[in-house]
């Protein structure tokens, strides 16, 4: 059955009545790129006041929570670094807590800073990443160079725009080892930029998980590990939590396996048809609304 | 049940004398990387010497005909061009005579030289592949270099060593338009060299077929298309026709989708149990020994 489109103020402020704690993605419910979506601001304001408690989650892997922090900052929409949960944050948090990491093993890196400063965070030593020896691989491919190590205990894979040949053959050499463990911080085909979607964090690691034939450990929503990095930290009732998203695959999914009410926002990646067209799309929300904006009607003029 | 695994010489008698035309896979069958398969020279010799017809067929997807030839010529394997197929030939002629590739669009390959002389070789206008502006991508990405363009009529991958962020993103933006056709010459995972095995030419390019989530046109073993370029070089009856390589996913199912008989040689990528173990591999060849090498006693001194 199709989920309630909201639409009147009544209906906005029975929802926030119902919610003590809103689990927000971001690209695409407060912002598109660099433009905050209208009224964001002013809800962001008002649900603070109310006392609602906020919490930022993204599968962007490039940025670790100081950086997602900034990023929140220069768009007007603070955030405190207890707010922000990346999946790179995630990763590094399950890789140090769940897994117990030994402390003489270290973590390849197929991805960006974002991750190494999460790892470091975490007091896990790794390599590959951003060491220039990887970044500025040239063809032709020496295959000498990729030798076996024991002392890699994961191959990590988030977004890495400096993604090569030499990137994939290292991960894929010390996948040879069957001690050495497979994590990808998500598993997001694409990511929306510049008003069109291109290769996300998922497409990247791809071919990693093709080629040494491996099944994943994926930490980023819709997976709960994700979540229980968020309960690491935070305390709150999961019946009057909202997980707001406007992907139907990984935010209102990762909402349904925590058990957490969802509401779609509109105007992102989710076309209307996805949810009320003859063939809908297997994820439901529980909610739907146009923008997480236009809950700005409810703010008093001062918080406007 | 268990193929027959040959070795005695009456059964390799019998064997060469069932078959007019062996069609054989080549790294793996004939050679190692850069070394010759023990007997192989003198097996060709004689093959060639009671008229057999032989005919290269390989996924390999960064060599021209020339090269393959040139490649062959090296290792002392003397070979005509019109017997060698690789995957880059068999896609430029799919392109080329399957499709009607119309004369106003151009290939975007994402892929290497080989696969670019194929296309030149059917008069197939491309760009990319080794187009310095793409090989030399540095990050980070400038996602407004990706520009929509609706005289690419194909976008064809192959291996190549030079994948990076922007041949994938500009891939993907050109799959936007439903017209441009998606075609990978082949989807091996792995590809051995130096001992072990590396991302093949179906890693590098399953970023693109995820990112896009198109379902790709494949030309190279196990698929008939591939057979369909060998059939309009060669006639030969298939009754007496073998295919000979050492991996069941490619070799193997492309003689049983072409309907020839199919020998597994031992010594590559293959191992014993996946044939005769407790829970054998779904493909079964016809036959197994263990090197092809291994036809050399058949031989006359003179041809040793």
């Amino acid at each position: 059955m199709a989920p309630p489109f909201l639409k009147s103020v009544e209906e906005y402020e029975k929802l926030v009545d119902s919610v003590d704690t809103f689990l927000l993605d971001c690209d695409g419910v407060l912002y598109h790129g660099k433009q905050v979506v209208e009224g964001v601001r002013t809800v962001l304001n008002m649900l603070r006041k109310k006392g609602k408690k906020i919490i930022f989650v993204t599968n962007n892997a490039t940025k670790s929570r100081r950086k997602l922090k900034e990023t929140f900052d220069q768009l007007g929409l603070n955030a405190s670094i207890d707010e922000c949960f990346g999946s790179a944050y995630a990763s590094a948090v399950y890789i140090s807590e769940v897994l117990n990491f030994p402390k003489d093993k270290k973590v390849y890196v197929f991805g960006e800073e974002g991750l190494e400063e999460e790892l470091d965070q975490c007091g896990i030593a790794h390599c590959g990443g951003s060491d220039p020896v990887d970044r500025e691989f040239k063809a032709p491919i020496d295959f000498t160079v990729f030798k076996a190590d024991d002392s890699i205990g994961a191959v990590l894979c988030g977004f890495d725009s400096w993604i090569n040949y030499q990137k994939l053959a290292k991960a894929m050499t010390y996948l040879r080892n069957p001690e050495c463990k497979l994590i990808l911080t998500n598993t997001d085909p694409t990511f929306p930029t510049h008003g069109d979607v291109f290769p996300g964090s998922g497409s990247l690691s791809i071919p990693i998980v093709n080629a040494s034939k491996r099944k994943p450990l994926v930490i980023g929503k819709p997976n709960k590990m994700m979540m229980d990095a968020i309960l690491a930290h935070h305390m709150f009732d999961p019946s009057r939590a909202l997980m707001v998203g406007d992907n139907l695959a990984t935010d209102i999914a990762f909402g349904r396996n925590s058990k957490i009410r969802t509401l779609l926002v509109m105007g992102g990646v989710t076309k209307y048809e996805q949810v009320f067209g003859e063939n809908p799309n297997e994820v439901v929300p529980d909610l739907v609304m146009n923008s997480f904006g236009d809950l700005a009607v409810l703010a008093d003029a001062s918080e406007q």
